[in-house]
């Protein structure tokens, strides 16, 4: 990986953990099990992909740090929250996340539920909240935009699909619908969202907006590569996990082959999508590279 | 019960359920499954007690019917969610609601989990909206109220505590706080709710929080002595189901005879909070002496 992307990545990542923390309610209150959970589910790590498109995409236009990471922090907590709930016995059933148990395993399912309820909750909070901008319509619409990219024609909505998707065969178009659905609205707002703290132009705020959609995709496509022929000791999953599961993938439907050809091509076209940011979207040019040539 | 309160409560469920059925997603998708779930945990009827509170509340500061049926409908799809994410097995393991099947068992645990978490990112789509108020201080504001309300330090703090209280005996206070946090949150914010859309004065909107809190007790209370000693046939509930649990409820802890006068006592304090708006509040105070009259 291109060093200055590691520095940022890493500085970014330290910069959002503490932010959750401070964040995140912890009274010593008799209830208190529910903050542990909570807590337990968003601060095991993680590559923080979410954060640093809000991030990066909030420095193109001048937003201050504490706007920044209060909106990514927000969506930190719905991607967790989503976690959280996919990993329930009566979804995923994952034992496991990031090397360490989920939070129904290390707490149980009532409070998994209950947790990853409180995160969905508390992010909207955050958002509406003034502190995370002087602008009452900027923050209705980062709660508008968060709502829509998580809601039921977003993220759960792609949950759904995909619960769908283990008895019914899918076709190429309805899985790329599935992954944009379960993982792209929330990338794509990630990268928006700089462009509705910064109250930036339609044209920027398209552009971050195309971005995101072909970094969502390469993303979901080069996670289908590494399930299907990753190192297990550098991902932490096994291998070939999807087409045990009977899963439709992208490498299921392209074949291995026209899969890494059109992951590259979707980074390609992200990037280009930048253009009108010249040199100070570089960050957001390397992730694009970097999201279909990780090896985890 | 009075013939105007009657009148009023049965308009009032039938605006609202016309409402919810207007705003809830409706396409034929792969995964309108999912939509059909999110319906079946809504439109099952109700008491509809909270968008009365609301349409209520508004109607004393002459806010429009469509930012009132809209901030209503917000209220419930919580509620909603809130209840189908308590029947799942994980939880209170219910099989029934209103005497047909709770949603995890007409679809399956994952849809339900799925439509819970639908309907509470929806509620916050439909409150940022700005069909519901032209002001997005207002927008604002009310998504605050309602994260906070039902939020890790609200409603799914008090589910948390219930949870608790299964294993760890609580005392007076802690029952009265888990009734505070789990239903009394949103019935207070449900009362505001007018305040804030009105942009009503500090006194009108204290007044109004007033009124919610002892009627939200009195309402809890009176859940209990229908649990306690209710008619099976009016309830729908078998009797003493709470004991049966080992339940701490406010009949356990105060007895059959105290737990009475103190439901009545809070209704009379309800509705002497209402005072300032005169006979405007009439069915406000209604409200108050119907909540500890039920029988169901």
């Amino acid at each position: 990986m291109n060093a200055t992307l590691e520095a940022v990545m890493a500085q970014t990542a330290a910069q959002v953990g503490e932010a959750l923390t401070t964040l995140l309610p912890n009274k010593p209150l008799t209830e208190a099990k529910l903050f542990d959970a909570m807590r337990w589910g968003c601060l095991a790590g993680g590559k923080r992909l979410r954060p640093l498109l809000v991030l990066q995409s909030s420095s193109l236009f001048g937003v201050s740090q504490t706007c920044a990471l209060r909106t990514a922090a927000a969506i930190e907590f719905v991607h967790c929250y989503s976690l959280i709930h996919d990993d329930l016995p009566a979804m995923d059933d994952s034992d496991l996340r990031r090397g360490r148990p989920t939070v129904h395993k290390q707490f149980d399912d009532a409070t998994a539920i209950l947790a990853g309820d409180g995160l969905l909750t508390f992010a909207f909070e955050v958002l509406a909240d003034p502190e995370t901008h002087e602008d009452p319509n900027v923050r209705c619409n980062l709660v508008t935009a968060l709502a829509k990219a998580a809601g039921p024609e977003g993220m759960v909505g792609g949950q759904q699909l995909d619960l769908i998707g283990e008895t019914v065969p899918l076709d190429e178009k309805e899985v790329a619908r599935l992954q944009r659905l379960k993982t792209g609205a929330l990338i794509s707002f990630s990268a928006e969202a700089g462009a509705i703290l910064g109250r930036a132009s339609p044209p920027q705020r398209l552009a971050l907006r195309a971005y995101a959609h072909d970094l969502g995709l390469a993303f979901q496509i080069a996670d289908d590569l590494l399930d299907a022929e990753g190192d297990e000791a550098v991902t932490g999953k096994p291998v070939g996990a999807d087409a045990a599961a009977g899963k439709q993938t992208f490498v299921s439907i392209l074949g291995l082959e026209r899969a890494r050809a059109q992951a590259s091509l979707l980074a390609d076209q992200a990037a280009k999508h930048l253009d009108i940011f010249e040199d100070r979207a570089d960050v957001l040019r390397q992730l694009a590279r970097y999201v279909v040539e990780r090896r985890a």
